[in-house]
């Protein structure tokens, strides 16, 4: 390591250090903070962005960076140095276009727009949300204007999550996805009598909830010497080193899947985090590549694994004997069909393997309408309820079901949506690689363990962090780029034997 | 506001912002993070407490001072503007003294003696944690140089804790109370018949004991919109604004004070952080004045209240129906005696209230020795013993629960003990102005009401934060300096009675 370089990575880990405490602020905020303390947690939060935006983009930071570069020479591609010089070198020029003052007013619209959303939901009224995601969609405007693009507004948003990816390239990989899934979704619709998922609805100790949520998080993999379970209204992972990587839950007292699905999806984040290389720790290359190859891993360890055969002959007897009286009649077929159940409704994180892509691609073209200027703020209640009824042939019933029930636009983050279902698409297509790579997995799988797929999780996928962008990871891990084939015939297998099509 | 106060009061706000959470991430590592994010969690603190020292000890923050100052002339002494500058203007000063170099090193000592310390005090062997003691004392003999003082070493520490008192005024106050009390809790020990506090160590289940934690938080004032209860191993309390101020405890399976009593006195810090006035928030000032004043709130809700036949009058129907196996044969005048019991014990934090002087006299002298050089890291556990002995009677089973049972020295905190008795002795002093001020208060605690008690404390103590020294708020709230003689009163009346001497 020469001396530039050096340099470079201690200037590089504060900066880190101090993006990883605002983290640290905000997980709390979400999972422990009371609620007067909100006002004072935004400025403070506010705070440590501007410092850190101050430290990142300061002309020193560049000098350091090119320093190291001139520095590398002999360096191979995939060294950790290298791959670092290469993600600071377009990060920072990119990140430079941003300016602090932008920074300071993303801080305090989000600042407004959480509390704001949290009652519109509530109270189900879209009113008391409405001028604050007018605000942010005005800032996602401003956004674009500093980020480059060819073809499509969306584009320049997009690339911060996936990328690689143009707008058109998620089109067409969701309109193809949408070909094939569409018809399968009718023809379940025909055979509907076939699962009864009753079961699922019914009380469920919370308590008892909090006793059993461990368990099934070891199951997937998931070290609590590295990890901790907390409870927020809008689960989520986050990762603090890779040796503190998070999750939270909520627990629904008549519902089974939030805290059981739940805890596994926020475990597939947490261990990708986990997984990453020591090496990379207190870098930004210490983290998930993007926001879809994330997203494949919490549907691979909530779907893939999760709600397979093989994991609940494995698994079903330990929930039996914690909810002896909601299951306890209920055989392990009954409750494999159940937590498979096919069936359009309303929230997006409850929704099944099929019409979860249908949710996200309403969210992909209203967004883009949002903010080419096609939709406006106080029409997107009946936006949404309309593509609803197109898409998936249901209307919610309130607003705090429909457009009020995810936070993502609290602060501006369109083009995050669509890495949703990109993931469940890279999830098959990763499996399936594994699997023809490793046999073990499918025989371990089969029998509810998960050591062999982590192990190859870690090699080919964790452990880079994020020093491949996600098509030259999913290219180097899989043989080729994402194709929607995989997903599709995993759901044509899977259903069309539940529902005997 | 002149445009130079708004200037520094800008400045000022970030570097509390970054203050603040460097606390969060503390707090989060005491009551959630895993125990393998220790190592990369001391990285983070100690890069955000060296930019805090960074931008606080900055050139600029001094010519921002000065400004300020200079464009102030007609603000009275209690303003908030003179106030804060007069605050800043000396601290800033003394802060200066300190190397940006030593307090990373007091960050990286802390970080390795805090898990060591643990480790220590699981397995009941000093030898694990005595070379970071040996580290933390060199520490504290290099801060004495940075820090001016007159007689003795350990005053230079002392002032950081409680601004205006000498090593040699603590020493008198603590041998006027040696005096008066140690006669008394001699008479005591030969009517130790005459209590009974078996009751408290029975069988509590831990669950109920955090179902019944709020009720008696609530009971001492203290709410829960601006708080927040975690589990610690070593309680405290901690504040990241005034409308966040929270308290932690730990919970006996097998003995119902550590939960009961640790919350009312984490609820009196708390509440004395909730309670600083509004046009503090975000600067140095919004806190307790000083650790002993600090302690006066915890000592005040813990015992004066929390200990009294007033509040259990009230309140102890609700325990008994949180435990009726427990405590339902258990009368109010038995259960009253019990909380009340003098008996020297081993555990400084479960002591009574005349006991718990003795254990602070013993740290206080030990401290100084260490500092002095009179006394080697190895021999800290037989001096410990053999100290023990002499005030107490008793010889600790084991250094757990001796030299090993304070978090304290885990980081250079010498004269902070101290701080912990004349807490004791401010809040009877205190106590006793408030009721002679506002006899309402005294009427209200005899039916276990706290209304009174808060609003005097609230405009008396703690709306002013940190705007006074102690000894300045002291003689302001009461009207002289402290003395020892409320405390010796109360103890007399209280204890005399309980003991029919």
């Amino acid at each position: 390591m020469g001396k530039h370089y050096q340099a470079l990575l201690e200037k590089i880990n504060e900066i880190h250090d101090l993006e990883k405490s605002l983290w640290i602020l905000s997980w709390d905020r979400e999972v422990n903070m009371p609620s007067q303390g909100s006002a004072v947690r935004t400025q403070q939060m506010t705070t440590l962005r501007k410092l850190h935006h101050q430290l990142y983009t300061a002309d020193k930071t560049g000098e350091l960076i090119e320093n190291a570069e001139s520095e590398l020479n002999g360096a191979s591609y995939d060294s950790t140095e290298a791959s670092l010089v290469r993600y600071l070198k377009r990060d920072y020029a990119e990140t430079k276009q941003i300016p602090e003052d932008y920074v300071r007013r993303v801080s305090e619209v989000n600042g407004k727009a959480l509390p704001a959303w949290k009652e519109a939901r509530e109270q189900s009224d879209f009113s008391i949300f409405a001028p604050h995601l007018a605000a942010v969609i005005e800032l996602s405007r401003e956004e674009v204007e500093y980020r480059e693009y060819e073809d499509e507004k969306y584009d320049a948003l997009l690339k911060q999550y996936e990328r690689g990816m143009t707008t058109a390239d998620v089109r067409a990989v969701f309109d193809a996805v949408k070909e094939a899934v569409l018809p399968l979704i009718q023809a379940i619709s025909e055979k509907n009598h076939l699962v009864d998922d009753s079961a699922l609805h019914q009380p469920f100790d919370v308590n008892k909830q909090k006793e059993t949520a461990p368990y099934f998080a070891r199951a997937v993999g998931y070290d609590f010497d590295k990890g901790h379970l907390g409870t927020a209204a809008h689960p989520f992972a986050a990762s603090f080193s890779r040796n503190d990587a998070r999750i939270t839950t909520r627990w629904n007292p008549n519902f089974l899947n939030p805290f059981l699905f739940g805890v596994m999806h926020e475990c597939g984040h947490a261990m990708y985090e986990q997984g990453t290389g020591p090496e990379l720790e207190r870098t930004p290359l210490a983290r998930g590549t993007s926001m879809g190859i994330h997203e494949s891993q919490s549907r691979m360890f909530e779907n893939l694994v999760g709600r397979s055969r093989g994991f609940w002959n494995t698994h079903y007897n330990h929930l039996q004997n914690a909810f002896p009286q909601q299951l306890g009649s209920i055989s392990l077929e009954q409750f494999y069909r159940a937590i498979n159940k096919v069936q359009p409704s309303f929230i997006r994180v409850e929704a099944d393997e099929l019409t979860y892509n249908m949710h996200i691609i309403l969210r992909f073209e209203l967004e883009q309408a949002m903010l080419n200027g096609d939709l406006e703020v106080n029409d997107v209640p009946t936006a949404w309820n309309d593509k609803m009824a197109e898409l998936l042939g249901v209307t919610p019933a309130n607003d705090a079901v429909g457009c009020l029930q995810d936070i993502h636009w609290t602060r501006p983050s369109f083009g995050y949506f669509p890495t949703y279902a990109l993931g469940n698409f890279y999830s098959a297509q990763i499996l399936e690689a594994a699997i023809k790579q490793s046999p073990q997995i499918e025989t371990e799988l089969a029998r509810g363990q998960v050591d062999a797929l982590h192990q190859w999780l870690r090699e080919n996928i964790h452990q880079h962090g994020k020093k491949y962008d996600s098509a030259e990871l999913i290219t180097r891990a899989t043989g080729r780029p994402l194709t929607h084939e995989p997903f599709v015939a995993y759901a044509h297998k899977k259903f069309g034997e539940i529902y005997q099509l």
